[in-house]
């Protein structure tokens, strides 16, 4: 009767300040890559940003307003970020901003998925130049690091180049969507068997199963420009070449590699797109790319790219346990209230945390001196100064 | 179509500045205090937070959740932290929980009245001392005077003395149930008229009407003696007494004054309760007070104190404006991109904050440079070194 609906967590004293750390650190780098912080509702409406959040549909936390709108709770934070910049922020000149925020998705069964969890990333808006994603990349390594996570590697695919892929071989929609589906679940035993049952030259067949090795160094990029042959397919490829060399000055390359097969839930991406893998994490820890055309739905077409990341997963690969900041006690009787009063704000202008308690409030002392690494007693006759 | 549903607001960059700047000064006074923070989910159940949380009905933003449980968006933190004390983390000794975090109230039409705001409290759980109270009253002046505001008045009551006075005079529930929401919406003079009407002495008339006019210092406690006549009622008065004195000993009791008209709509309250007000903000800023009976409902009867800040009434006492921090701008051509980096790398290292902008993504030069105080160009042929 006292639990928390399905997939809701509480955030106690250590794990919340972990979270604060970490966040603080991560929007202080992005402020200094000079990206504004915003925060939207919690609420949208359904209609607006829930449909273009490309989130599926059993996902959405949904409600009717008093006035019978349908709402939903954010699923991301890129589509509210779209509408914000839209109808108030976006001029025509690039525009960065940033966000730390909890966002929703409704689980369908108890199996340790939260249903709300906090994404920390930042959208680049009105910039269509391949700057613009290495600098996404770029910032994100940047962030990585300052909170001390170095064993990470980023992904990198194009959904040009899969696209042109399956529409040359497949030719149409229904197919391909449902070999992107494999990809996306990164389910590659269903990927292979399905290629396989496919009415398909055995070159073409070949050709599918071959998108799973383009995985490494930027060296797989001249094996896959030899895979496409439309101009949209090879433009992804020099597309991602480009990006790489870039990245090179940005000395962040030795973080990322080549990965091909690499496909999103997220149906507005439009170009280059990325996820973000540690070591001991089996799911990204964050995602990003390019979106092209989401802004055009809120009436601003504009160019946009961004990434985000899951604070929940970033904390797994830190694998990293905050310790509290030491608590001082000190314990008064009624007649040395002020004596007590005054060290503690002696104390808490050293910068120390104390807590100050009377006596007749606690239960049991020696559980509750526990907390404490050092505790100081103002009790009984004044005037013998302090003991502890 | 592009707008937010009713209530719901954005926080463009340099409100959410603000709000970042006062929340951290604010958590770091109570961490100070010994004070531990956490976070509870936005949803909760509706049969236990929901209920609760004495939030009226019609303000609650209620959906089904996929298993057919009522769900609703938290519409205080005070029944979660209840919630979270009870089934985890308390153990018979004082606890002390703070939090900011954003709540729910579903408005009824466009009146400006935000359905989403932002709470800064704290719990302290466990102690029945007036102290504990004292000490929930100080944490608040503390914070309030870290990040600067000095114009305020907090108003003190005690759910009991109304309770007493109303009981004494009009004996059945229903009446005073009506007189004391006139005195919660601080309809004084629908108060007046209320009184009139009622069938009573001259005498009770009076006593009733000089509720109004219990506001003051410490001084008006004697008058509010003699109105009551039973022991529940003269020991609100004398708690009160006892809570005035032991201010002093934490050196706030400038900023308090009693006001014993005041009723609150969280009917959880029990004890002493407040409002804090600020001169040019015609709601309350704040409030608090005692409810031993919280917790009670989550099967782990214990006392209990706390206060509350809303964080735009807050702003607006302070009416300040945050100035965004000083941004400087570094825009490059192709060839000399790496140099750019290493230049943007030096700034940020020195705690600027740097948008770095390749020239090819910037549609009006002339507007974009606008919001740099200062802009370094690494345009064209390289070894020029740095204009600007």
């Amino acid at each position: 009767m006292f639990e928390k609906p399905l997939g809701m967590r509480d955030t106690l004293p250590s794990l919340y300040s972990l979270k604060s750390s970490i966040r603080n650190k991560m929007l202080d780098v992005m402020n200094k890559w000079g990206y504004q912080m915003i925060e939207t509702p919690t609420l949208e409406f359904y209609e607006t940003v829930g449909v273009q959040s490309a989130i599926l549909e059993q996902q959405l936390f949904k409600l009717l307003d008093q006035q019978g709108h349908t709402l939903v709770l954010r699923p991301d934070m890129t589509a509210p970020i779209a509408r914000v910049a839209a109808s108030k922020l976006f001029q025509g000149d690039p525009l960065r901003l940033g966000y730390a925020a909890n966002v929703f998705r409704a689980q369908q069964n108890e199996g340790g998925r939260p249903a709300e969890f906090e994404q920390i990333g930042v959208e680049l808006i009105g910039d269509d130049t391949t700057s613009a994603d290495v600098e996404i990349i770029a910032l994100m390594v940047s962030a990585l690091r300052k909170i001390g996570l170095d064993e990470f590697k980023i992904s990198i695919g194009h959904v040009s180049f899969i696209n042109a892929l399956f529409e040359e071989i497949l030719g149409n929609a229904e197919r391909a969507d449902q070999l992107r589906r494999y990809l996306y679940e990164k389910n590659f035993v269903g990927y292979r068997e399905h290629v396989k049952s496919l009415s398909l030259s055995q070159i073409d067949k070949e050709r599918l199963l071959k998108v799973l090795h383009l995985r490494g160094g930027i060296e797989k990029a001249e094996e896959a420009l030899e895979m496409v042959q439309c101009s949209k397919g090879k433009k992804a490829i020099v597309d991602l070449q480009n990006l790489w060399s870039q990245l090179k000055s940005y000395e962040v390359d030795q973080y990322i590699k080549l990965e091909l097969s690499i496909v999103s839930h997220m149906s507005y991406y439009t170009g280059i797109l990325f996820e973000l893998y540690a070591n001991n994490v089996g799911s990204p820890i964050g995602s990003g790319g390019r979106y092209d055309q989401l802004l055009s739905h809120f009436n601003c077409p504009a160019p946009a790219t961004g990434f985000a990341i899951r604070l929940d997963h970033l904390i797994e690969a830190l694998s990293e346990v905050e310790a509290l900041k030491e608590l001082y006690g000190i314990i008064f009787s009624e007649e040395r209230r002020h004596e007590a009063f005054l060290e503690a704000n002696k104390l808490r202008e050293e910068g120390k945390n104390v807590v100050l308690q009377n006596i007749t409030g606690i239960q049991n002392i020696d559980s509750f001196t526990k907390q404490f690494i050092e505790v100081f007693y103002f009790l009984g006759k004044p005037g013998k100064g302090r003991e502890s």
